[in-house]
């Protein structure tokens, strides 16, 4: 599985857009690591999950070019500036393909809304190894410093050890000034609640702000991503792209479904 | 698990928008089966996944009202669309969540890119039993027709059953005048390839369309989706919320992830 090469080349997107501290933080971090190619979208994209863009088109333009740095910016999703950046303008396969850093958790079911999972997600369907690193702090000028000797260490590890086929690496960071250690976990399972704000237009109706608390239905699960963020540990959570339920084909197998 | 009453609250939306055939083939496929309300997008969203709005506001409009019947359209993404509906204009709890029929294939990897299955996983995140219903056509005057029975035979079956917490089912009716059966499945695996389409701008520079080739990377899979597709068979596919990768837990455990 190794994809150790003389100098690796790493693919980087978020969806908090080129200009975001995180992204920049994020290739502070891996500097001297390899080759960096960043394809990020050209604003904003939260919430973008694996979003693609069917209908309009897509462009990309390039913002700097450094030493083993070249920064485009593009048009569409978080997923399309991963397809795009494969297709027009990586020299060769990219070893690692990374989202982040997330201004934001993306711990327990935040990763079915995620765009910066929606770039690890497709790096993983293109069959490259993935990873993406948030942390729980959406501010724009979170401080990331402290993850910064985490995610080359977990990065080092991922170019060196590969990812099985279809497995791609969720990594969310505590907003805490020293880390206790990392943990490998399984997603929590929760809600969110009470999700819309209610305001009312100047020229009457009512519009909605999508909000919300997040509730943890298993708190005391040690095994689970929020426990260990919420202890303070770093939370590596491995996602596979297989969502097959397979623990009830037997059952459906039984119910009467012809007409 | 049984979500029997007396009259079920049926919640439906799509990622083609409120105006598409296939919603309104669904809600004739549904018709006496319970109260329907519809909250759709105003316009396509073909591609929107698990997105959410986060950086506009939200607003909703009833379209249409009759007896068992209310259609509202919204300014969001699909999942917005469940999210709001939930709470601004259901008078309970919904027995069940659909989202389609989209116009196109939602099989194998499509899953990750799906709006309609953004809708549907939206819905078992809430605590719904959920279905997602797609045709392997995606034009606007696709013939819904062969479908109608079948949606109503499996979602009668959902509601007589209820599904597991966290479970949640993924239909993909083929392109076929008459089908062979259902077969219940598992999520093909495969990738796209030649994903864009290159084009230039009159005033210079270049665009770019995403477009693509599904290549299936185990044809020869009898529980796959797309093999039950591609031989006339209605595929159920059940999808899990949980995209832990438990498999990988162990291993990981070993490697060197402390700074």
């Amino acid at each position: 599985m190794s994809m150790k090469k003389e100098k690796p080349l790493i693919l980087l997107s978020n969806d908090d857009g080129v200009n975001a501290k995180g992204l920049n933080e994020l290739i502070r971090a891996l500097r001297g690591l390899g080759e960096i190619i960043v394809m990020a979208p050209d604003g904003p994209r939260s919430g973008a999950s694996g979003s693609i863009t069917s209908e309009h088109p897509v462009r990309y333009y390039k913002v700097r070019e450094e030493e083993d740095l070249t920064v485009y910016k593009c048009s569409g999703t978080p997923v399309d500036c991963v397809k795009l950046a494969l297709h027009a303008v990586v020299p060769h396969r990219p070893d690692v393909v990374i989202g982040g850093i997330n201004h934001g958790d993306n711990s327990a079911v935040n990763v079915h809304y995620s765009g910066t999972m929606g770039v690890v997600i497709e790096g993983c369907l293109k069959g490259i190894p993935s990873i993406g690193y948030s942390l729980c702090n959406h501010l724009a000028d979170a401080d990331f410093s402290a993850l910064l000797p985490y995610i080359r260490r977990i990065t080092e590890e991922v170019l060196e050890h590969g990812l099985p086929a279809g497995i791609c690496l969720n990594v969310n960071f505590p907003d805490v000034a020293e880390f206790k250690g990392v943990r490998i976990c399984r997603q929590t399972n929760g809600t969110w609640e009470k999700e819309w704000k209610v305001c009312t237009h100047p020229r009457g109706g009512e519009y909605y702000w999508l909000t919300g608390q997040f509730v943890n239905h298993e708190p005391e699960a040690v095994d689970s991503d929020h426990w260990a963020l919420n202890h303070g540990y770093v939370a590596i959570t491995p996602t596979q792209i297989d969502v097959t339920a397979y623990s009830i084909i037997k059952d459906l197998k039984n119910w009467k479904l012809d007409v």
